[in-house]
């Protein structure tokens, strides 16, 4: 159900001609109300994509009746006609549906550098238009796949209201957001300074935490949209719980099809001083090109995490680390510990657990395996 | 000739048994004198390895008599007893030679987490010095071979005084030192202070720049050794020079033995506000695997340039900025430039600069493409 299992909303996905293999790129999510409330995070890189710019722009008015998202082109580095291409896009989507252009949200993903072919995108925004649909949620998720082998949504519901959502990312999955598009739709009624609050906490501990490649996109966008219709407030604490389930679990499925991995590790560091250095050790040790080489060759080589832990500023004595590959402590007090052999590394899913044995804090981290097929994805064609 | 070049050296290489492959994995370095200073830069993780820990202390005392390296362990991540280790290899080396072991440097290299076979190690050390020799140089450089496909050795010659060195390094290759050893020596007549202060300029442009994998070493070590056997006191503008010739030399040698790759990339930063601005972006790119995998593609994907950029904190304006790979520049103002099919990127040696347009200011990061073979020589065993 996606972004349509929330009352209040449609939307429809279809394919305008902008991908050369005619799959489908375009697709348009509406907020009928009551309510606009919106909020939304945008990519941490400084080279931003015209969408962006654009939806940043719309967001600070807390108030989005449509979001237009297209695959097939990134609409990023294209210069100032690139941002007229999404400033158009908006107009057209506010054009056919009767909506305020500044009210419209715009997302694209694909290559960047390239403009987009807007002689096919124009005419499928009202192709989109004449779709949407109470039903609409899954092609909407289908549409904005790009190397994505699977479409991801999630629904969590509350007492009497509803979050779900849609997520595309398959590489340059990376903090200050994956590449990713994410929309997730709600009938809670909720003004924006709530739902940036919840949507900001959410992400934190989410998607800012998966980093499959160490690569941060130009274009990675999270929108919350709230239509009130369900007439139920729930509380802060209530609602930011479940938006962070629905993050968690698009979170986890987009590790799940990060480009060309074999496994799903989870990165778990137990014992900081602090918070931010527990996420400090995360990244560095999910961004190990020679552990997560390692990994994909079931080799528990915990020296690798030792030396990724070794460069960071974190609070921790190199003799006191402690680190468990899938529950065996394979190195105890900086140095060898349980008998490797012991580990098993044979299923997808891998547990790398760092203790720094300074203090109570703990973060995780999600990021894959680096393997030869995503050399492949990465070097074979432009991506 | 490499460090036996320098008049007063003696060196050696032999297979002490160390490597299962029988190879040759033990040489000596001895420095006869008349002067005894020395110089050293160590990895700046800070997880070091037990040599490493013991060889900053030598070199406090500014005075190395001898060094003794092994390839086939790192004696990293050993604890207490790994540092035994190198203390008794010191010490046989002292006891052999009638020297000081607290003039004796150790480094070691290889997989870490495992002690050494101090059972082959320290009979290795007497068959090493026995073969300690005016001509051993190139032997010694063999010894401390790892992954590396061949050795690496330069001599650059002054005004009646020689610098030579020899270097190993192959993977793990990243800032604050790659992963490598590298030993230096000069007959030139310079005090602790003097050599001191030259090395470390002539390794923070060079071992410092380059960037294979983005992965620093617990291992990494550089010792330059002065004999003075020349009468020659250089000033300290000539010997810097020349030390620095040295040590890009070797550094390019590294680079061009980097595991698996397939292509050297010269990351080229120009128009910084500042050196450090320059540096910082320059390994941005160095270590955005999505370019690494689209420069092995021989694919000019400066959308990935650009996105690389965006994540660092250096002073810049998207609109701005150029990359030209392999001198075509194909993207301008932030956006679409020349043609990129004019680009050749058929050659081993591909160069990405960068022009960030806003001072004068410049540096070059050296870095590999990301390759199958990466992944293959670093997951199908432990190293």
């Amino acid at each position: 159900m996606s972004v349509t299992a929330a009352k209040g909303f449609k939307a429809s996905g279809i394919a305008a001609g902008i991908k050369e293999s005619g799959g489908a790129d375009l697709a348009l999510v509406v907020n009928e109300g009551p309510s606009l409330a919106a909020a939304g995070v945008f990519t941490a890189n400084r080279v931003k994509a015209a969408p962006v710019l654009w939806s940043e722009q719309v967001l600070r008015g807390g108030q989005v009746s449509a979001v237009v998202l297209n695959s097939g082109g990134a609409n990023a580095c294209t210069g100032p006609l690139g941002f007229q291409d999404t400033h158009a896009t908006a107009e057209k989507v506010a054009d056919t549906l009767g909506l305020s252009a500044g009210e419209v949200a715009v997302c694209s993903t694909g290559l960047i550098g390239v403009r987009l072919p807007m002689d096919k995108l124009i005419p499928g925004v009202g192709t989109a238009a004449a779709e949407l649909s109470r039903h609409g949620g899954e092609k909407a998720a289908i549409a904005i796949r790009t190397t994505d082998t699977v479409h991801k949504t999630a629904v969590v519901s509350g007492d009497g209201w509803t979050i779900g959502g849609m997520a595309k990312g398959a590489g340059m999955l990376a903090p200050g957001l994956a590449t990713m598009l994410v929309v997730l739709t709600t009938d809670a009624d909720l003004g924006p300074g709530a739902l940036d609050t919840a949507l900001r906490a959410a992400t934190r501990t989410t998607f800012d935490r998966v980093d499959s490649d160490g690569c941060m996109s130009t274009n990675d966008t999270v929108l919350l949209l709230a239509s009130g219709a369900s007439g139920v407030s729930p509380s802060t604490e209530d609602f930011t719980a479940a938006l962070e389930a629905v993050c968690a679990d698009l979170s986890r499925q987009l590790i799940g099809d990060a480009e060309g991995a074999s496994k799903d590790i989870k990165v778990e560091v137990v014992g900081a001083a602090s918070e931010q250095d527990a996420v400090e050790v995360g990244r560095s040790i999910a961004r190990n090109n020679l552990l997560k080489c390692a990994i994909h060759g079931e080799d528990p080589n915990w020296g690798r995490v030792l030396s990724a832990i070794g460069t960071t500023s974190a609070a921790f004595d190199p003799d006191r680390l402690n680190v468990a590959i899938n529950g065996v402590w394979v190195c105890k007090n900086g140095s060898v510990g349980e008998d490797r052999e012991k580990v098993d590394m044979r299923f997808r899913e891998v547990v790398v657990t760092a203790d720094l044995a300074e203090g109570p804090h703990c973060a995780v981290i999600w990021t894959n395996d680096l393997t030869a097929d995503y050399v492949h994805e990465n070097s074979a064609y432009s991506s």
